[in-house]
């Protein structure tokens, strides 16, 4: 099978090497607007060679895009144009505003809107590794939209990934990622601006950070680009789970101005109910 | 050297078993009120007798605090009533209430106050384990208020642990650790809340949750108990450094009410500096 991964950055170069790695892809070519990120692939052996988007599309069984949301919106409609009997995906973590800008296209069913649950706060070929995905989630939006043919495809391929997959409509994909992984970022985003704004002694956070402070804080590296997309992409359900995080913060410091030990504790005693969820 | 170690949890036990494993301590007595947390901690072999504090405290060369910093600043007046020659230390995460309770004690002196920059989310005598320690950071705050003997000793213990060693008054330490520990803990059990207040279908959380929500959350099971103690204790500080936290949510906020791309960006851009601090 031939691939075209769009984008070659963490998720399509990590995705290409697992590709080459399981044995699914006789061929990687990859599709890449940025000179330096199509050097850097090549020379990482992320891919087999870099091509056009045109060209490429011809010669594939599958493209895979892995761009930023607001580029796979941009992009998926003219790919679609183009498409005969290949099988199109996209890994993009929001999934409603895709699947409704190609609701109406005639070859709507070629493609296959999914979500990876996979993910590290580095970016670029750099960042790509072998034996992502394994063992995580992969989620597969409104299957019924897709043809047989191509739900099958790649249900194959994450399955041979090591992923178990999950089945939603995109609406609900949005909905929870909003609380299982939008949110996290913007907070440890928040909480780097926080630190850097009033820590000046840089010194004294290097010195004294431990294990809590950088685990909380590590995913305020992940590329800008990447979540301002998704971000706004998901807008209303963010600013929904924003809205309720900033009420639960407003609680603690309630507690702390007026010395409510009680509640204070209370409060943490309901956060521990999160280990009945998380390992 | 005999070494009480009052209060055999996480802390408590891991200290108790560095110190046997370093061959820094012949025997380590346990103080502890919590009967089940004596049986465990005798069963699990990390101390080799529980005691009543007065007996442990006759007995010891070395008496080290490992309880909530509230109940640090209630037992720590009358321990020092009763030392004569032996050296008191504490593990407390907060410093300026506790040297300011005991500034006139006469016997002051024989006083290290002390904050080992290590910590898991897990709590009690089942926590503890080998190893802990290792290539951290630990406070010593205002060792000019200590005897030089006292300093040594605590600085010979803490190095053979592995640890490197930094030195700052009370105050200071408090304002640091407010950014680097203590914010990251507030955030995390606030969003522990947010996701469990608002998202009902908890299978999804399970399913979805992946590495970025697992780190960002992960504080979220630390003891409320030792955790509320340190917020109390801190309160001023970690007051000033909540209300900068919400007010950088909040831009987050105004940037997705009003589609404020490039400020979105920005923001994010300006996290990515956190890079320069932590690996």
């Amino acid at each position: 099978m031939t691939v075209t991964v769009v984008g070659i950055g963490l998720i399509g170069g990590s995705f290409a090497l697992a590709l080459k790695d399981k044995g699914l892809a006789s061929k990687v070519i990859g599709v890449e607007s940025d000179k330096e990120h199509q050097r850097k692939a090549l020379t990482l052996g992320l891919v087999d060679e870099v091509k056009e988007l045109n060209e490429a599309i011809e010669e594939s069984d599958l493209i895979f895009l892995a761009v930023p949301v607001d580029a796979v919106e941009k992009l998926l409609p003219s790919i679609l144009d183009k498409v005969t009997n290949q099988v199109v995906m996209d890994a993009g973590s929001t999934k409603e505003g895709i699947v409704e800008i190609i609701k109406n296209h005639r070859n709507r069913k070629r493609f296959v809107a999914t979500h990876p649950m996979w993910g590290t706060e580095y970016s670029g070929p750099e960042a790509a590794v072998h034996g992502a995905f394994e063992g995580k989630a992969t989620v597969i939006c409104s299957k019924e939209d897709s043809d047989k043919d191509a739900v099958e495809l790649v249900e194959k391929i994450y399955k041979q990934l090591g992923m178990h997959l999950v089945y939603m409509n995109a609406k609900d994909h949005d909905v929870h990622v909003a609380y299982v992984s939008h949110i996290s970022h913007i907070t440890s985003f928040a909480l780097a601006n926080t630190v850097l704004e009033k820590e000046r002694e840089e010194d004294a956070i290097f010195e004294l950070a431990s294990g809590g402070f950088e685990s909380t804080v590590r995913l305020a590296k992940s590329n800008p680009i990447t979540w301002a997309s998704i971000f706004m992409q998901n807008r209303e359900n963010v600013l929904d789970v924003l809205n309720e995080h900033i009420s639960q913060l407003r609680k603690f410091k309630a507690c702390l101005e007026k010395e409510n030990y009680d509640y204070l504790e209370e409060l943490m005693i309901n956060a521990n109910k999160i280990k009945r969820i998380i390992k």
